[in-house]
């Protein structure tokens, strides 16, 4: 029986947007000084849950005061950012992230305490305006796919299920030789039936197109999903539902490498940056299928197939043993510091040297058969 | 009426290769020097064809002789590389050029003239192996696509077509949120049905995930696509398709700026690199809907949203200026002299300062009304 998702509801994101926003109104009503709270999003406040398995925000908030003249700006800032997504919301528009970058960018002219007049825009680069945005998301609970806000999107999907979406059922098995191209928001998407065993994500495009022209998922009973290197909110968001509300075992297929391993560790724990929404984004039991270092030895990969690991592999290898979920998993341990000793990165292409079946064939069943994979 | 498409017939494209083969063998049994020809795939050898308007290869061909010591080593790649995609056809594989690259890599140990024993790589790079595979694409006249061969691809496509594909009819009108992503080998889709007036390709997929969301393509009765910036060959070949066999206008929408004009150029004209392939991939009567330099005045852009030309983008749209396509057209003539006097940049979403709806409801539709595209 899955677990029940609730699409979201248009009216009730434009409620909870109104309602953050009537707050500082009625403080300005009641003569008080307004202030917005808003947990704070750095480093310092990313915390590792052991009980959840995810990287989560800490429980600290900041209080911004409209009359701190430190914070009068971004306080105005993120005014003028929410006056924009409940209108925006209102009207039934899908703004992207870079069109409320536009919609809010303007001169204000003031006159300053010695009667000089200035200018100041309101932002200067998105990087500001998506701060503010991402402000908004967390003081409101809300992800910003949920306000209609529009980003770019790489995730591909297919398989034995069925989605609902703007009132057409989608049968993803039905694709032929291309596939679903997964939408910004995932959460308005009504997962209707799912007839697979478990989830396969393979971090590159071009390899989803050869299992998908095999009809691998067929064969196999799963789902197959692409979220072309490092996976996007959206491909992350979709994994987490076939996991929470399916049940699926969910295993993650890259290079072996430092930046495979990374993707790998998204997936599964979130990431700082968005270490605000891993809760709905990260898959906690997200298995690593391979290639791992030890594979290079298992599977008789050819000494010309291997690539020397750089500097920079070296050192992320390094940082990746530090996190929580690599240094408290024996398995990790082991294939960590078989890299970091023998400086060793395979791709997955690599294992093409035992034809081209080998990858569909014999790699990935028997991985999944003897249990294999690590976590 | 649409113009007939014949769908890739596998058996044909391995007995062409076959074929290819072959004759290199028949030289062998009638004791003569094994040599190919493949046509010559440089700058000196890419013309424009003002009839075609597009890029080509020039006539020019390289006869590669085996007993050529300076040719020996590439007609042996060209050979293994060959003999790698006909095992592949015959055995219904679809592996991706990266697989190709590590399939025909291994070292070959030999003895040389002074009795000394030496190695040599097949190929060092994926560069080497895959200008083998555009050799066997010219001289064999088929597409990398049609001998099954995968490679990433971010094409994506909706609006009111059906299409069929392995077995399935594709409904690209009822992809809700989401949308269909183009495979790699667009010749093997059969377009069944096209219920639309033109078809629009937008630079950025963000802008796509936007205008979807808005249903633009059903009230504007159109195709939208986007090849996600410098658009890929799949998502080129697809506009052509619905160019040529459903005589369907096409209007690309970019930034207005050197790299948005030469996307625009690509779909049209096609590439020095893919010239070879510009008769199947581009587009010779692709319109260049916007933003055009003269936009910025016409539709008001406020100042503070005009981004400063970089003296690349100024570098390069004095390349463009000397482009025949370019410089054989007033508009554009007109439209690069603006550019390069003003040295202003603006994005498609600089016209959320008129608003969300701006794009969709005025901008798109009125320039198709009055005509006011550029080519």
């Amino acid at each position: 029986m899955p677990r029940k998702h609730r699409v979201v509801d248009e009216k009730r994101v434009l409620r909870r947007l109104e309602r953050f926003g009537k707050n500082i109104v009625d403080q300005i009503m009641k003569d008080q000084p307004p202030r917005i709270v808003v947990p704070i999003r750095t480093l310092a406040n990313t915390v590792w849950s052991r009980k959840e398995r995810i990287l989560k925000l800490g429980s600290r908030k900041a209080i911004r005061e409209f009359f701190d003249i430190g914070e009068s700006k971004r306080f105005m800032q993120t005014v003028l950012m929410l006056s924009i997504i409940i209108r925006a919301r209102r009207e039934g528009d899908y703004p992207t992230i870079r069109d409320l970058y536009y919609t809010g960018k303007h001169t204000i002219t003031y006159v300053d305490e010695y009667g000089r007049r200035r200018t100041e825009e309101t932002w200067d680069t998105q990087r500001e305006s998506n701060a503010v945005i991402q402000d908004i998301e967390v003081a409101t609970g809300l992800l910003r796919e949920h306000m209609g806000i529009m980003h770019d999107t790489k995730g591909k999907i297919a398989g034995n299920m069925i989605i609902r979406s703007k009132g057409s059922d989608i049968d993803l098995s039905r694709m032929g030789s291309g596939a679903y191209a997964i939408p910004p928001n995932v959460d308005n998407l009504e997962i209707r039936r799912v007839d697979a065993d478990w989830v396969l994500v393979v971090e590159k495009d071009a390899i989803f197109h050869r299992l998908n022209e095999e009809e691998f998922w067929r064969k196999n009973n799963c789902i197959l999903m692409t979220g072309k290197g490092q996976p996007d909110r959206s491909t992350r968001r979709m994994v987490r539902r076939l996991w929470e509300e399916y049940s699926l075992p969910v295993y993650i297929l890259t290079d072996s490498d430092s930046y495979g391993f990374y993707i790998y560790s998204v997936y599964r724990s979130g990431s700082i940056s968005l270490s605000y929404e891993s809760e709905r984004l990260a898959t906690p039991e997200a298995r690593f299928l391979g290639l791992t270092p030890s594979d290079i030895t298992e599977y008789k990969i050819p000494k010309n197939f291997i690539i020397k690991a750089t500097d920079r592999d070296i050192k992320r290898a390094k940082e990746l043993l530090a996190y929580p979920w690599f240094k408290e998993s024996k398995a990790w341990i082991k294939e960590l510091n078989i890299f970091l000793k023998k400086k060793e990165k395979v791709e997955i292409e690599a294992l093409s040297g035992h034809g081209f079946k080998f990858l569909s064939r014999v790699y990935i069943p028997e991985k999944i058969k003897k249990k294999k994979w690590i976590e």
